[in-house]
C-alpha cells in the first residue's frame, strides 16, 4: 500500500498510529507530498498519482494493494485495522460505544478546527480573519472541554478515538503553543503525558513540512 | 432520538436520508436551529442544549436515547443503521467494498468543500478570497468528475456513499447554480434524475435557513 503523508497533518498523523497499533509499517510505503503555504487558498500542483488517488486534494490518502484508493482519514484507518484483524480499533455502532463514538467525533471535530486555524494563519493580510481564529479557537476548548476522561482513561485497550483525542492534544503544542489548552484541564494532561508515550504516538510526532 | 437539524444542511441532509431509508422517522424528533450568517467566522450564540450535544457547535447533532450526543454526519448514520438492523446502508471495511468507500469519501470531499464555499461567501468584504472559493470549486470539479458510475448506477441496494453523492449534486443546484456541474457529465445527471426520485431523497430537498 501507498500511503500519501507529511509530518506535519493531524490526519495522516491518525493514520499513522494506526499503521504502528496494526504492525502494517512494513506494509505501508510513505509517499512524501510537498505543500506549498498557498495551499491555504489556493490549488497547488499536484504531483498526478496524488490527485488521480484523491481528487480532494488533501491528505492523508491510501492506495490499497488493489489500486483503488481511499480518500478519508477515518475510512483509511477502518480498512488498516480491519486487514490487520484489529477490529476493535474502531469504536463499534451499537449503544455500548457510544462514549467512545462521542469522543471521536469531538477529537475529529476538534482537529478539523486546529486544521481550519492554520490555513487562516497562512492567508495574506486583509484576507485573514482574527474571528474566524477566536472562533475555531472557541471550538477547540469547547471539544477539549467536551472529552470524557472516563472514557480516555478506561484501561481496555485504545481506539481510533483514544488516538484521535491525544493527537489533537500534540497537535496543539506544535502549531499553537500559546493557546495553553493544559491550562485548568490536569486529568487531559496527566492522561495525555502517559498515553503519548505509547509507540505509536512517539514514532508520528509532527514536524514540518518541506515547501518544496 | 433528537437531531439537532437545519433544512439547508447537506451533512444534516445524510443523516435524513438515512432516517427515512431506515424508516426511523417517527423515532426521531427533529429540532430546528437557527444560523445567524456571521456563523461563517464567529461563535454564534448557541441554545444551551445544542451546544452540551455537539460541542463542536455544528449540524447535525444526534441526542440517542441514552442521552449520549453524536456529533458527527456519518458516526450518526453508522448509529442509525445499526440500530434499525440496515447495516448495509454502510459500506463494509473490505476490500470488496473498496470502490465504495472511495465514492464516500469524494462525495463527502465535495460537500465539505461547497460548505467551505458557502461560509466564504458569507464572510464580509475584504475578507472574502475569491481565490479560496476558484480552489473549493477546483475540488469539487474533480471529485464530481472521480464520482465512478459504474458504482453508482450498481443495481444493489444504495449506501450512505451514494446518498451522498446525490446529496453533493442537490446541494450544487441549491447553492451554487451557476456552477453548471451538469456540464459533460450526462451520465452522472442520469443518474441523479433517478436517484433523486427516491423517497429519502425527494423528502429532504433543501431549502433556506430561518435567520432568527
Amino acid at each position: 500500500m501507498r500511503l500519501f503523508w507529511t509530518p506535519a497533518s493531524p490526519f495522516v498523523r491518525k493514520v499513522m498510529t494506526v499503521v504502528h497499533e496494526t504492525g502494517l509499517a512494513d506494509h505501508v510505503e510513505i509517499v512524501p507530498t510537498v505543500w506549498p503555504h498557498e495551499w491555504a487558498t489556493k490549488t497547488v500542483a499536484f504531483d498526478p498519482a496524488f490527485v488521480a488517488a484523491n481528487p480532494v486534494g488533501r491528505i492523508p490518502a491510501l492506495v490499497t494493494e488493489s489500486g483503488v484508493a481511499i480518500c478519508e482519514s477515518n475510512l483509511i484507518c477502518r480498512y488498516l485495522a480491519a486487514r490487520a484483524g484489529r477490529a476493535e480499533l474502531i469504536p463499534g455502532d451499537g449503544d455500548a460505544d457510544l462514549p467512545l463514538v462521542r469522543l471521536w467525533g469531538l477529537a475529529d471535530g476538534a482537529i478539523e478546527a486546529m486544521i481550519a486555524t492554520r490555513a487562516e494563519s497562512l492567508r495574506t493580510g486583509a484576507e485573514r480573519s482574527a474571528d474566524f481564529i477566536r472562533k475555531q479557537m472557541d471550538r477547540i476548548g469547547r471539544c477539549f472541554d467536551g472529552f470524557d476522561l472516563d472514557v480516555l482513561g478506561d484501561a481496555r485497550s485504545p481506539t481510533i478515538a483514544h488516538l484521535a483525542a491525544a493527537i489533537a492534544c500534540g497537535y496543539m503544542d506544535f502549531r499553537f503553543p500559546d493557546e495553553r489548552w493544559r491550562k485548568k484541564r490536569q486529568r487531559l494532561v496527566n492522561w495525555y503525558e502517559r498515553f503519548g508515550q505509547r509507540p505509536s504516538m512517539a514514532m508520528t510526532r509532527p514536524g514540518e513540512t518541506p515547501q518544496q
